[in-house]
């Protein structure tokens, strides 16, 4: 046992006392009534983050909630790293379904349950820790250290691009660090290396302009439910694939590395269908579920709606039918580009009788950080370092825009180092959070710090 | 002019005043609060049969509102008309739409507006009037007649079939007189002999068994969404013809002789597109639009749900997705075997990664009186004497389910003589009744009882 290892081990429980209090917060940062606990809140990570041993700690208001700040500089010469993490969390309904109260944090199972436990008061506040084992073990960091942790991730960081804009250089750094996502099953250390963009959109048909007697009119008009039915049924080709023109042209593929790496990943699709209730999954040809649901991008409808939903049989020709059509992306696809793609193909394929209107509802860019850029090997030693286990790499299916912010703003690739897991109920009841993931997410935190500098 | 139009011209202003009475019964079938008015509407039509000359009349309770009968019998050899109407009236929301008190009749522009008056208690009405005047002017009837006047149409007189069961014997006839459908344009004597059958289905697609992150899952499993909208556009060819194997089997086609008649209706189809706002039409190949609405079976989706149907972004792949799809059905095409049609082919197309429901929510057989019929000569020779014009031939694109009970338990064929017009608004604000059709329509009534006695 080295002496990271054996401070936090000597310490753990107080550590685990002190992200208890962190808990404790009601932090719901869409709720309005909550804004004072979101600033006490904020106040107890500044003061937790002082007492780690980071300086110029600061409390920064923003038009929304606030922002926590802090840095130790070691000199100018030593890479920077920033830290990011959020102290906000996502509302408790259906609270009847707790099997505690989210915000009094117990201890069971080796898990903490309440409230942010894994999503993120418990991640981010590894990081609090692995600086205050630095500190204590070596008396120095071994780079230099921003950290910053907000209070609006919940509810989409509306505040946080134009914070990084305004705050440039104070937050100047070479790589971003991000505990915010999941191993890839329990005790396996899991480096996620790319995370799919979203293109979010909205198609509404308009057929007749107002709602037709289907059996005076049926037959006449052009229904826009059938429309739009056949509009999405063009969106994909026989093969699974996107079948808008251009939506591929600018996806990095999959490196024969990355897919021997993928591959490694235990999946037992027998379990993921019994645990989906599925007979047969669905995707493009040609690649593993891993990758598509990773690394490929996708299509799906989130939402479709037009004429009568109600009981029994009304029978309506609708004047309007909408849907909800939303595209994951991978590097290098760009939102953008891709919302014309769709606006165009979509307006190619409807039929004059009807008229369409496409809208952009929300967009996020994809991220990928190079495997073997200095990032992804520190953070992959460290992590192994402390598991004593070979690192497995991921890319999430999912969007986490702030990840295209610090590249775009700062410049800097973000490893997400997350220590979560997918099964630890974020955004639901009996949220909970691994004590020994907690533990060794410590650990690594401070490996990494230790390995990159080194790089 | 003769003696029937005399007589009627000289009493029209005290039969548009008992019409007044009739409509300010506040009959609406669906409140339950209306049944006293139920009640006192069919005490009203009762009396008013008897005063026009019928015998044995009587309320029948059901179990839902009752039903009004009368009769008057010449001899056992003389032919038998029914006829049938409805006292009942649709809601009045939204009544701040209303120019003047729904249940207060008034007379404007030669019209008379308010609840009920084209839909159908002013349509039934010139029937008994008819009635009355060929009682008046001839001292009896041509033929013996039967009158139904029924209190539950507009919720879909879920208590006729079992009382032409019941009372079947009573209400043995050759034909049945019904006014309760359109002219094809003001003053223009139609005769409508076919009417469009309907086979509504339900279909609920679902994927996994819970909503799913459309970031984690997306590109992994089938989207109920995307299937079902794949399904849907399967169930079109390129022509605009349904899809469905067989769907086209039991079709009668179009006759010469009809699509003579139907192609010299006027249509307008810049008017008509205007009027919808679209810019082209769409329909089945090869056939008119008067043909694809009133002729054809055709295939319309009504509603359609599923996923996130709010503002902005919810990244889901829902568990389900639902559609009501109906389709009009043209004789001799069966419902149910149309519905069995459906849920096979909707089935043989449902890719296993989903599970597929297929219900039934509702059916209508399809109708059509042979041109050159006793009965549609009949009404045609009258309609054209009274309006003094040539008689077109429509077949109406809807449904009445009960013309197809007066087949199936009567043995009866439906002569449709209905003197509305489509833009009368019923069902809506502000509906009316052309008081010119109402006494050609008395008029007509009369002149068919006669023509149908003499064949």
């Amino acid at each position: 046992m080295d002496k990271i290892q054996e401070f936090v081990e000597s310490n753990i429980d107080r550590f685990i006392d002190e992200m208890k209090d962190f808990l404790r917060y009601e932090s719901i940062s869409t709720l309005p009534e909550k804004k004072e606990d979101m600033q006490k809140c904020a106040e107890f990570a500044a003061e937790k983050m002082r007492k780690a041993g980071l300086e110029n700690v600061k409390i920064f208001q923003t038009e929304g909630h606030p922002v926590v700040f802090g840095e130790k500089i070691k000199s100018k010469d030593a890479p920077t790293l920033l830290i990011y993490g959020h102290y906000d969390v996502q509302p408790v309904d259906p609270i009847e379904l707790w099997h505690s109260n989210p915000f009094e944090p117990v201890i069971k199972d080796g898990k903490i349950w309440a409230r942010g436990a894994t999503d993120d008061k418990g991640q981010v506040f590894m990081h609090v820790k692995s600086i205050e084992t630095l500190n204590a073990t070596e008396g120095e960091l071994p780079l230099n250290v921003k950290f910053i942790i907000e209070g609006e991730e919940e509810i989409g960081s509306p505040h946080l691009a134009p914070f990084l804009e305004e705050y440039k250089e104070m937050l100047a750094c070479d790589v971003v660090l991000v505990s915010d996502t999941a191993l890839y099953a329990p005790m396996l250390p899991t480096l996620t290396y790319g995370l799919r963009g979203l293109c979010y959109m909205e198609v509404e048909v308009t057929g007749p302009r107002r709602d037709l007697h289907s059996g005076t009119f049926g037959g006449a008009v052009a229904n826009p439910i059938n429309i739009l039915a056949q509009m999405i049924a063009k969106m994909h080709d026989s093969q699974g694939r996107v079948a808008i023109p251009g939506f591929y042209d600018d996806v990095v593929e999959l490196t024969q590395t990355e897919r021997d790496n993928l591959a490694k990943l235990e999946f037992n699709e027998d379990e993921y269908k019994k645990h989906l209730d599925v007979e047969e999954l669905q995707g493009e040809a040609g690649y593993s579920v891993i990758e598509r649901t990773g690394a490929r991008p996708t299509l799906d409808c989130n939402g479709i709606w037009g004429g009568f939903q109600g009981e029994g049989a009304k029978t309506v020709i609708p004047s309007k039918a909408s849907a909800k059509i939303s595209m994951r992306l991978v590097a290098n696809q760009n939102p953008e580009k891709i919302g014309e793609l769709f606006e165009k193909f979509v307006k190619s394929i409807a039929p004059k009788s009807v008229k369409v209107k496409v809208s952009s509802v929300h967009g996020g860019e994809p991220c990928l950080v190079p495997l073997g850029s200095k990032a992804v090997e520190a953070a992959a030693t460290a992590l192994s370092k402390a598991f004593g286990k070979e690192t497995v790499y991921q890319r999430e299916g999912g969007s986490i825009p702030i990840v295209a912010d610090f590249k775009k703003i700062l410049g800097a690739d973000t490893v997400l180092m997350g220590l979560g897991l997918n099964t630890e109920n974020l955004h639901s009841p009996d949220e909970h959070f691994d004590l020994n993931h907690f533990k060794l997410g410590v650990i690594s935190s401070a490996y990494f710090m230790q390995e990159f500098a080194k790089l």
